[in-house]
């Protein structure tokens, strides 16, 4: 059996920089035609300047022409609306975070009060530039998104004309918020399809599958899938592939992210296979994503088929990807 | 300010065998003057001679008169009124495990099928021998110990005789459980007292917090506090100590265990203290389960004061202790 698909994008990636970006960009550039690419270094990517040079060293590592970095800008409220129009042609969104609920997140948003965020916010409805969000609060872990919901509605009330992207959901309240407002929209991970906190911590502990947010119950994981089977018109994909060195996650304060990125469409393959639902791949790898960013990313079909694929245990013999040394049904024939 | 405990008693902990039973139990030895030490070493502790011998290696590593090792034996539905009625002599309870929840448990029980468990727990009852219960179903992790509390309402009602003994209690489900039937008594855990999911998982992974059953929420952590503050007259302190070396827990597949002896008596003070409670805790550790086990230790004089304790790195070159590298406000002054 044989999938080929178009143009696969990822909406949710991390690069990071330096030794982590030589290894990461090459193996996203291989599969996927282009990648929404996170704002959070240190320091965190909030001018001009820093875009486009982050580009420059991603596009160089990727070493790939056929792949697209869609940059982003780490949020900040004292943005101008004169920054924001001159900035708007090297990136495709802003991402916010909420001060210190994820990796790199110090410099994100304290409180949300709409008075101090509304002048960028609008802005940004003005200049059709997208929202991003990190949607979580700093209460108890398998809360935090829920709690959060209400700052999405408020947000989407309150700029109907502003995409508002809920990033890496992985509840079924944001899943069901979705069709609450005309402008909020998710991306959805693959490690969020496959797992739950079973998996992190319900038999030994495993750091590979320790992210942000975390792996939340099976009924949030079952409404994810239902969303991403069927290719919900809102829902992209969007990996959040992280990759950290073996030994910050094989150790005490490992550090939050599974890296997913060389597997991704191998897996998806598999999970929408299993469920009957290869149909809709295209849809959640690509075609939602085009039509909510209003992108042409250039050409590129991936072709897999079903037959056995071993993970590799490392990637540039530093990261752990998610299924190291175990089987995959699906293998990518060729991209290009 | 200084407090003098009187018989300081541990109602679950984990010795296990050679090199962690080398360093564990002087360590036990020193601060407590008796411990109900679980059975599950591989194989388990199922016979009389197995009883015996293990404690033989305890009191050998102990090296200290005034500890004495309270014996469990592991539940199995095949035991004999005859067996029990010869090995009554030699232990204090019967551990019950359902098999497969955790460290060592794979010869636990299948299922929970009153008729098979009927004649065990009946001659248990007549013998007057305590069951104690690692109460989890194989459900999704933040739900496995309520699901399991219909299980322990059957046997309390059908076994009304039987002093049950609900472990390690991680919720308010169990905290509210305990007061419906009389025949129901819990441990509670120092670890459980201090620490919710949060703080395995909500910042960075901490491996050496990750224990069975794992840390629930806010207001379970809350339920357990108020029961252990006013020292409920059916709850008695019960560490869950576990040693493994340090390679075991930071590493993928890290084992669940968290090693408090050494430092649980001077951290309960703290907690106590801090809580205005400080009246209450030698019922905690030691009074109740006097009355619940009908046990007489050996005379031991425990005085803690209130002076800054460095919690050391390692214990034995090898075990973590919770704290560790920490500080907290009681230290031991003498023992004996």
């Amino acid at each position: 059996m044989v999938i080929a698909l178009n143009e696969p994008l990822d909406r949710h990636l991390h690069l990071r920089d330096e030794k982590m970006l030589e290894i990461g960009a090459p193996l996203s550039a291989e599969t996927f035609s282009g990648a929404l690419v996170m704002p959070n270094l240190v320091p965190p990517v909030t001018t001009q300047e820093a875009v486009v040079a982050y580009r420059e060293r991603i596009l160089g590592c990727a070493k790939n022409s056929s792949f697209t970095p869609y940059m982003t800008l780490f949020f900040r409220s004292d943005y101008t609306p004169q920054f924001l129009e001159s900035v708007k042609e090297d990136i495709l969104a802003i991402k916010l975070y909420p001060a210190g609920v994820t990796t790199n997140s110090d410099g994100g948003v304290e409180g949300f009060d709409l008075i101090e965020l509304a002048p960028v916010l609008e802005a940004m409805s003005e200049l059709q530039i997208p929202l991003c969000v990190h949607g979580e609060t700093g209460g108890f872990v398998m809360d935090r998104e829920s709690e959060f919901i209400p700052i999405y509605e408020k947000l989407a009330k309150n700029f109907p004309d502003l995409k508002i992207v809920m990033e890496h959901i992985t509840t079924k309240d944001a899943v069901e918020a979705l069709d609450r407002y005309e402008n909020l929209y998710a991306t959805i991970t693959l490690h969020h399809l496959y797992i739950t906190l079973d998996d992190v911590a319900g038999g030994l502990l495993q750091p590979h599958l320790f992210c942000k947010p975390i792996a939340k119950r099976p009924e949030d994981r079952a409404a994810l899938l239902q969303a991403a089977l069927k290719a919900h018109p809102k829902v992209m994909f969007g990996s959040d592939s992280a990759p950290h060195p073996r030994e910050a996650k094989e150790a005490p304060g490992c550090a939050a992210g599974v890296f997913t990125a060389p597997i991704a469409l191998q897996a998806l393959a598999q999970l929408f296979d299993k469920h009957g639902a290869l149909d809709n791949l295209q849809r959640f790898v690509s075609d939602n994503a085009k039509n909510i960013y209003s992108i042409n990313p250039p050409k590129k079909e991936v072709v897999l088929e079903k037959t056995a694929y071993l993970v590799p245990e490392m990637y540039g013999g530093s990261v752990v990807p998610m299924f190291a040394g175990g089987t995959l049904e699906w293998r990518v024939v060729s991209a290009g």
